[in-house]
Order: structure tokens, then sequence, then C-alpha cells
């Protein structure tokens, strides 16, 4: 799994950055400076060469990253080793969820979602598959699901949380308005849209 | 406008809780001590009472607060005393967050979205108006309009972020996957949806 679970949320913001910047570089650009990421990207080369070093090692004094090695550690560390996610409730929440371009960047994979008045498989926009809620344990028996979001009303939310737990997913990421009880081994984050609405309405100037 | 500014997002956080509270007291409650309050939501006591101080004063020695009135300081607290926000993009996400339910609880009016795609007007699922991106000039300058919203995909976010600044917007909340350049005195945040999903993957035990 992960080498270094201490990486900052702030680095980890910055990697698809990074993979972008150097997926981008001509071909014939085969070693990069974390002195010219730092400048070209507006950033603070202190920050860029700690940011690098935790994933990827050290550069090469005056070569310093070889390009396309360093994307490619970038993207394995990003990338879902160990499965992706799940989303249950297709509802409006869940749907944008489902088809949300921006995942992929941070080597998310949003496998399937799963809603209980679904009866027949259906496909969203993008393709993705939407499954009936009684599919949910055969899917997770076969495929490598490791993250549940949960986009249901907060009423449902702790019964779908709990057997999101029982089909051994690791971590739960709830849009639901309520707080959900976990085992200590379970990974939980909350997105609570309207707190952050609220925030941002307080700094109003 | 706001009396304290410097309120922390986890008070604010728990405002919903108090006023939920207060207002499901039965009338014959007249008066609730922040000691009767901590313990019903399993709050600590120190913690609520400072809460509470911020926004409605300190209680009465033995009384307490007079329920109605500190739940209505709340409420007002809460709520849109300067306007509601409004949405730019109407796709799936746009369309979820119009519809959110969880935003009235913190006292937040989503007044309507805006979409180029939209030429004539339409109603959401909830009976939200959403309306041709033509018409965000007069609506701005008829309705009480303080924050915008920005749910169209990054290459557009940037000139919708710039149209709702001309329109007098105070603060602008942006899910688009990209930065964005306002003036000073104008409130930003973002929702990295990518980014809380990778923070949580890195927290999988």
């Amino acid at each position: 799994m992960l080498q270094n679970r201490e990486i900052s949320r702030a680095t980890l913001g910055r990697i698809p950055s990074y993979l972008q910047y150097l997926r981008a570089l001509p071909p014939e650009i085969q070693n990069i400076s974390a002195t010219t990421i730092a400048k070209e990207l507006g950033l603070g080369e202190v920050q860029v060469r700690k940011d690098l070093s935790c994933i990827s090692g050290a550069g090469k004094p005056k070569i310093g990253y070889n390009a396309a090695g360093l994307a490619d550690s970038l993207e394995t560390y990003l990338s879902c080793e160990n499965g992706g996610a799940v989303i249950v409730g297709a509802g409006k929440l869940g749907r944008a969820l489902l088809d949300y371009s921006g995942f992929a960047g941070y080597g998310l994979d949003i496998l399937a979602a799963f809603d209980q008045a679904v009866t027949e498989e259906e496909k969203s926009d993008m393709g993705k598959r939407i499954l009936p809620m009684d599919s949910l344990e055969a899917f997770c028996r076969t495929q490598p699901v490791q993250i549940g979001i949960i986009a249901v009303p907060a009423g449902e939310a702790q019964r779908v949380c709990s057997r999101l737990v029982e089909n051994h997913i690791r971590a739960i990421w709830s849009f639901a308005p309520c707080s959900l009880t976990v085992p200590p081994d379970i990974a939980i984050q909350y997105e609570n849209m309207g707190l952050a609405l609220a925030h941002l309405k307080i700094q109003i100037k």
C-alpha cells in the first residue's frame, strides 16, 4: 500500500498539478529540476523539493528528476492500488459524483453506484454502472472496492454505512448530514455542503 | 451584517444542532440552560457556553436562556440577511446543489441556477428556477444575491467568476478544478472533491 501515510493534504493537493505539468512536457525534455517545476507552477522551491522527496526520493544533483519516472511515481502514488469506490444512493448527488471527471486526476476510480430504487442495471451519462442495491454484496466480493461513498438521506445513512462495512469497505465518505458509527479501523470523512457554504458566508467582507 | 466574523467553523457547524434541538422543545419549556443543551446533544458544557455566548451573549445565572429568544438569535445569525446564492452551471452537480436540502438548516438560500445551455426558464425537481445565462445581470440587479457558486468546467470558470464579480457578488464558492482570480475584497472558497476523496484514501488503515 502507500509508503508514507503522513503525507499532508496540502502535498496531496499539489500532486495532480505536478503530474499534469510533467505529462505535458515535450518528449525531448528528459530531466527536470525541482527549481523549474516550482517556477513553472508558481510554487516555493523548498515546498516542491519536500513534496517530491516524500513520494519519489531526492532528484540527482545538477540533473534533477527523470521526468517520466517522476510522473510514474506520482501516478502510482495516486492510483487505486487497492481498489476504487462505490457510491450508495443514485439520486442527483450520487449521479453527479459518479460522473464527476475530477476524481481521475487523483488516481481515484468510482466503480459503480447502487440504489434501492434501481431494479435493473442502468448506465450513467458517462457509461458508469448503476446497480440495484441487492447486488452490492456480490459486487464487493468480486471487485476491488475500498471506499464507500454515502449519498442517501440522513435517515438511511447508518444502515447503508453498516452494510458497506460488512462488505469489507475500508473507508466511508459521507454526504449525509448526520454522524455515523463505524468500527475504529474504518476511516470516515464527512462532506457537509451546508457547513462549507455557511463558512464561506461568514467570510464575506 | 454579522457581529462576529471570528466565529469558528466548528461553532458554526454546531449551530444547526442547537437550533434543531431548541425548535423541538415543548412550548411549556421557556428557559433552558447551557448544561441541559450540552447534555442533550452530547457536547461539552464549556463548548456550548462558549458557542452560545458568541452569538447570543451569556444566559442568566440559574435560569439560562430564553429558549425561543436563543433560537431566534441563532436563526438570525444563520439566515441570509444579506441575500442568498446563485449557481452558475446547471449540469448534474449544479442541479444537485440547487435541490440540496441541507443548506436551509444553515440559513442559506439558493435563489436560482443559470446555464448557457438553457434558453427558457426551467424549474428543478424542487421547483427552483433555472434561467438562461443572459438573465444573470437582471437577476442580480433585482434580487439579493451575495454568493456565486461555480459549477461549470474549469475552462469556463474564470470567465463565469469575473462575470459574477461584475454583478456585485461578494463571495465565490467554486467546484471547478482550477484556481480563480478575484479582487481582494471577494471571499473565495474551493470545493475540491477529488482532493477530499484522495485525502480519505490516504487515511485508510
